[in-house]
């Protein structure tokens, strides 16, 4: 997993329902795509504290305004109900009114009020859903809900769009003696600049946690996470995260600060970085994740602004395409990120697990060479490592390559 | 050309050489191209008053930092030696030495102090200047420079890079009773997000104005001109515009506000506003002009915002590239601006010289057809209404479309 922990964290096999008490479904509904799972379904046996993040657009589609207001008002959610094909994004009141409906028909079937159950889409932007499929597939989902691995891959695929793999992990960490469990999946990969990422993502866990504390866990994490990468640049109508837990571990509720925050806390953040980066090496087009790491900044922000300037710069995700170590674009998105620094100052590298490169320092190129920085960039994991000198501070942000295929998916996406 | 305008402006034949007083040229000099004009000179027979914006990027390349101190710093200046296929930037202080010995080399011949002379380079990232090869061109752009059209456009093809076409204009404009003329040349097409465009733009006029109301105008001028144009969000490292006035037109000298200062200003626009246009649609693997014109903004500034965010959106503009109407992408650029608004206030409209149509209203798609749509967006010209319904303000913005030629430009610029 890569991130250094203090708390012990293992990672399982699994996803969303690798967590005590949580059921998953994936279903074929036709709402747009045929012959594919669409639609997909979250249950607990048991209340869940629920906590999200959710798109910074002005424009925020029905789904994200719903879960809002329950995320932001209801102590308790029990359900989630997802659909991909149609985003139900800019549709008005007729898109709240397919919210309404989708919750109502998921309570009835689950014996819960509408309130308990939260929604999300993704897709075309514009279209209205289809009601009488999405509650047909509604009934098919709460018919074949079950808490096995195979339920939470079906719901994992069901989600995808543009996706070319599904995206779960399930952790455990020791919290309070108790080994508390997490899952999670997500979908990207096209409209992804997460700010909260058309990105869905859904974490399941059987910690006992208060709903004050798991909100202020998630929106600190995604900070660090899920907007730390992006596939185009494009912050989406859609983008929500949503982490429910159940509190079946067992463990002593945790109600504020404490080492049991700290290693729950580190435990959603090894999950979400993990989803976050399969969701950026997945970009739509993708041939390599592009990671940027920034050492060495004046502040924790400037590192953050910097490191994300040069994953979202398309001359540089370009250049990544054609394994050209065209570094001056990377020092040039440095530059214009509106970070102050000095270019004189700032050595860059190139890494990969062919190894490491120092290509620019002290104001000019290094004498590298060209073959063996091709090599090192042809590989799918791609970083760039800029130490800024300027103080102790470091972020890293993750995004892909800009190829042919991005263009060709994109350029008639609705069809 | 398009632009309402109050003073009477004439457009004329030619280019920088058009006003009274200025010569150019444009030579081989196999700085990095083979077989194609790369160094290009302007030439004013007396002192010119000169302005200038530079990139706003904390990466400047050295001709950026040797120009920014002459138009700072001198009274006058009276010539521009520009080289393409080498950028000059990031480059240390090597770099800066190729600046003064290639103004230096340019003075002995052209008989100025090397502080008479700009400089400006364009091309690739990180590479050193051939000083030896620089001044052999700048020998033959001595020998060579002309006040005739051909000269013009010689200098206009020699500061290409990925261009596909030379962009030159040349006006007419009555101050004081005095017909003033104004030429003007640029470059793109990549790495363009002008924050003050790699563009590189030079004016040449013979009105009579002074140095502070001259920088005046420029400045101005660029917020709703070169600084409204995206290619890739790229904001370069040499973004350089000139512009240079030796004020043999006659005219009583501008000094301060004035009718004539104002009418100068409007044919600036209109020159400026041609170049940044053609930059625009000329942008790296660009298939058409996109252009973003938002009206009933609540301020200027807000209206620039939404309209550039329209423009620089990968999703919008692979959409435009398949000619599909996918405003849901508009839409969502326009909300992730930053910009507040109500967005089932929002009228969004397609326009081309097929027609105008509207797509969305009242917070829904409106009934319109696709097929039309699609013939609609296959225009070459491409633009997207967005009425805001908030107020009085307007700006617009243009880009250009996101091809496979873009990624295929860039994925292996450097061979």
């Amino acid at each position: 997993m890569g991130a250094e922990t203090k708390a012990e964290i293992r990672q399982i096999e699994g996803g969303v329902t690798a967590a005590k008490g949580f059921e998953a479904a994936g279903v074929e509904a036709g709402i747009k795509y045929q012959n594919r799972k669409d639609m997909a379904l979250i249950y607990s046996t048991v209340p869940c504290r629920v906590a999200g993040t959710f798109t910074s657009n002005v424009v925020k589609a029905a789904p994200v305004l719903w879960d809002k207001k329950i995320v932001e008002e209801s102590e308790y959610a029990q359900a989630v109900v997802v659909n991909s094909g149609i985003a139900n994004a800019c549709t008005g009141s007729q898109g709240m009114d397919a919210c309404e409906e989708t919750a109502a028909c998921a309570g009835k079937l689950l014996q819960l009020p509408a309130d308990a159950v939260l929604v999300a889409s993704t897709g075309v932007i514009g279209m209205q859903l289809p009601t009488d499929r999405i509650c047909a597939g509604v009934e098919k989902l709460a018919a074949g809900k079950a808490d096995t691995p195979e339920a939470g891959l079906d719901a994992a695929k069901a989600i995808m769009t543009t996706d070319t793999v599904h995206k779960q992990i399930a952790l455990e960490v020791e919290l309070g003696g108790r080994t508390v469990t997490m899952g999670g999946m997500c979908k990207g990969s096209g409209m992804i600049h997460p700010n909260m990422c058309t990105m869905l993502g859904f974490v399941t866990t059987d910690a006992n946690i208060s709903k004050e504390m798991l909100q202020k866990a998630v929106s600190a994490d995604v900070v660090d996470s899920f907007n730390m990468i992006s596939v185009d640049g494009d912050t989406s109508t859609n983008d929500t995260l949503l982490v429910l837990a159940n509190g079946l571990a067992g463990n002593e509720e945790i109600t504020g600060e404490s080492a049991d925050y700290d290693a729950f806390c580190e435990a959603l953040h090894v999950l979400t970085t993990y989803l976050a980066k399969k969701m950026a090496g997945d970009g739509e087009g993708a041939t390599a994740l592009f990671e940027c790491h920034v050492v060495g900044a004046d502040t924790k922000e400037h590192a953050r602004i910097l490191a994300k300037s040069v994953i979202c710069s398309s001359l540089t995700k370009a250049a990544v395409f054609g394994h050209d170590a065209n570094w001056g674009r990377i020092l040039c998105a440095l530059g214009y990120s509106g970070v102050q620094f000095d270019p004189g100052q700032v050595d860059l590298y190139f890494m990969s697990k062919s190894g490491k490169m120092l290509i620019f320092s002290e104001g000019n190129a290094c004498d590298y060479s060209e073959e063996e920085a091709t090599k090192l960039l042809s590989d799918p994991e791609v970083t760039v490592l800029a130490d800024m000198h300027m103080g102790d501070a470091e972020a890293t942000a993750w995004g892909c390559d800009l190829s042919y295929d991005y263009v060709k998916i994109n350029a008639d996406y609705r069809s």
